[in-house]
């Protein structure tokens, strides 16, 4: 999988692709990603990439020329599966959606900044919208991060055994049980009894209940589907 | 207001906090954000801060230990309003929440990672649990970094005037409406006319009406409340 990443402030995103799991992936060479600095897609010497809105109105808009330009570049060297736009009005992230995208081969990115890019952007060189959730954000970096992590730590290969994705909150829409290591006994605060008693088809069934209750309690709508 | 964030990694935060708008709303001391790394304060040579689950499972669980010290530790140097876990399954974050934060003096976030922490340090020390959406993330750091992003830009003096966060999507149950900035034509693509009639009240008529039928076509649950 290659992902090519659009952003006005690239610089933001290093530490999260050098860091854990992902930085892991890249090495392993099961994912690639490319930081592409929107400026260096700008002729004139301001490097200007925002302009005023139409119409009069607090904050900045990105242009449409320098994107159409990357997008351009990007496209005329190989093909890809989705050009995604990081927005809060787009469609909210969700685990499935982290499972489509993880079989995709190759993607672009683009992070909106400022008050975001040209509607004509959107309408034009967009194929899907993405949100993380119903907040602002400053712009769109963060939430390729989490997309990039949500859907890289889904490549087969890049967990390994020992840290399965498959035990995970929501994979089977119920949320995770909850989980207990050493010691057995931390300031009189103690480890539920049957996870310490060796029987395995019981703590099999006490995590489900676990699991279930817990959904039922938080998110009930979890399990409505 | 004082941030502080507790992680098994913290370096794969550092670049969020050194751009944009969180590196100067830090510049300016409207805000403090100190990274933790969850490692000093373990004494042990390994520096082990991670353990296998009680009843066997794939995945490593944080021990409660580090964790106390390190809470302790900070709550030893000054009162906290909030002990915030970062979890899939916690409250799922929303601007509303966000907003709420903003008021707040001192918080803690403490980030999972791996499977996530012993549930003691959820029972005894969190005091709430937020989550960015239902997706599973390689841990909560780049959830604490949203977190922080979509707090901090609310911190009064953070946004300029020109970014005023007030027309912003979710500030008033609306998604925000298309927006166009030069040039007025792009390959045959034009912005539509009224946004440069140079008729105010017209144009803040058609971006309320805009702003509606984008939110009555993308996310109808907005406006139900």
């Amino acid at each position: 999988m290659r992902i090519d990443i659009i952003s006005v402030v690239p610089d933001l995103l290093k530490s999260p692709f050098e860091a854990s799991i992902l930085k892991r992936a890249i090495e392993k060479k099961l994912v690639e990603v490319h930081l592409h600095n929107l400026r260096d897609y700008v002729n004139d010497n301001y490097k200007q990439i925002d302009d005023y809105q139409f119409g009069g109105g607090a904050g900045m808009v990105m242009m449409i020329e320098p994107i159409d330009k990357c997008i351009s570049d990007l496209k005329a060297q190989r093909a890809y599966d989705e050009v995604i736009y990081m927005t809060p009005d787009g469609e909210t992230l969700t685990q499935k959606i982290a499972n489509q995208i993880s079989l995709q081969g190759n993607i672009i990115i683009l992070c909106g900044h400022y008050k975001g890019v040209d509607q004509r952007v959107r309408d034009h060189f967009i194929t899907r919208e993405i949100s993380v959730g119903d907040f602002v954000l400053s712009g769109g970096e963060l939430g390729a991060a989490i997309l990039c992590d949500a859907v890289i730590r889904l490549i087969p290969g890049v967990l390994g055994n020992e840290t399965s994705a498959l035990t995970d909150s929501f994979q089977d829409d119920l949320l995770a049980p909850p989980i207990y290591t050493r010691p057995a006994e931390y300031k009189g605060w103690k480890v539920p009894e049957i996870l310490t008693s060796g029987n395995f088809p019981k703590i099999e069934t006490w995590r489900e209940e676990q699991a279930y209750q817990r959904t039922l309690e938080k998110r009930p709508d979890l399990l409505k589907d």
